[in-house]
């Protein structure tokens, strides 16, 4: 994946950045990168309508990162969001975080959630309302 | 301890919470409560001069936080900061963090940094610029 | 509060270290011990009949830690668990960490637990099994 | 990628969960996953020589999962690793945990470190004892 521009994407929120998230290289650990991108998308689906305690929730199956710079504590952050295929019951995210005042991303991850009934963790049809939201940012 | 209103401390800055902030029970867990202090306090210490890769590091001795209502993952929050007791080579904090909105505190919180040399660890005397920047907060 | 040894402590388990766990300073952040102490607490709980999707749910309102030594990824710890103080529906533990091997504590916290009604988040009376599992503990 | 059995692993290692794995959701984040995903092949690393305070460090550049089954505190988990491809400075490691008892893995992962020399952060051959330690799980 090339390393595109944090301007490139539809939806972006700040995201602020913690002492426990350098790890013992004075830098943001890898890990902490995958907590920023469910925030973001997660954020998103909230700001449209997702209830995290209703009976439609998504989980996710998929996930991947390519790290291409450093980040760091105390830099506030830049997180990004688009879609990349959306389907009847899943979606697949582009996400991208950046430091605050850099053009380029520093990762750059694509996460797929499947959209399940709480209860029985059957596939179910992505809500309506974040089907139009989701389809907003393809 | 009782339940001050965020506004009287002389320190604050915007903190935003994460999907992995909230445990199961749908509220942001009593373990973060202490990312956000450290938080809190370290980015104070850093915007007047601690060098955390330098040669002289707080650590944390003793800390303790009472907690008066819940926060949960998407709210934004406020964290704020101030010096209950500054010595020669230590210093305890009080630090707070609010729902942004909200005038009482959710949790309040007393920390205890110890300065010590990074190689022996063993105390030395706040350095002169962060101990002016400790007593503006008291 | 004096450094007990781990072995002064009713219950124990064996915790492992993350990579994480390390900070910038090279040994585990103090947060992450709260995130230990957490998981003691709730996993004697849990064995003993607590339902972490039942009713009734143990919330912590206060929590306090002293540190005596350094811990550090990869060793593997000891978690210390006993009961301070039994109420009718608080219950308020000690707990300690112990790099495994050590016969002194690293660090010895207190933290209160208080049982609520899931939904209403009122008190109500401590289960009578788990009353009995934390009686064993006093 | 198919879903393997943990045993066919040449390295395992327990690894115990912690209450704050579990989300809202009441399983193990997907994000928690990368936790072990670190810990797992740096235990590997610093069973076999790597100084975490050394000059040889490795980056974690890349990094994916395919989540299988869920897991839940406070279940204990194996972790399991393999070396996909070693390179001059890089190496990507197969990655996997279960839940202990279980015969297939719940999630496998990839993941390449590139070693880098800790100052300059350029690319550095892997050293020796850790190359023969990586070649043997190939």
């Amino acid at each position: 994946m090339d390393r595109p521009a944090i301007a490139s994407f539809p939806f972006t929120t700040t995201l602020t950045t913690r002492w426990a998230d350098n790890d013992v290289y004075g830098h943001v650990n890898n890990v902490t990168y995958y907590a920023y991108f469910d925030t973001i998308a997660n954020l998103y689906l909230i700001q449209h309508g997702l209830d995290i305690h209703g009976e439609s929730i998504g989980l996710v199956v998929a996930s991947q990162c390519q790290f291409f710079a450093s980040l760091a504590y105390p830099d506030p952050l830049v997180g990004a969001l688009r879609v990349e295929k959306l389907g009847r019951s899943s979606v697949t995210y582009q996400i991208a975080v950046a430091r605050e005042g850099e053009p380029l991303v520093a990762a750059l991850a694509t996460m797929t959630h499947v959209f399940v009934d709480r209860a029985t963790r059957r596939p179910t049809p992505i809500p309506d309302p974040l089907r139009t939201a989701l389809q907003a940012l393809t």
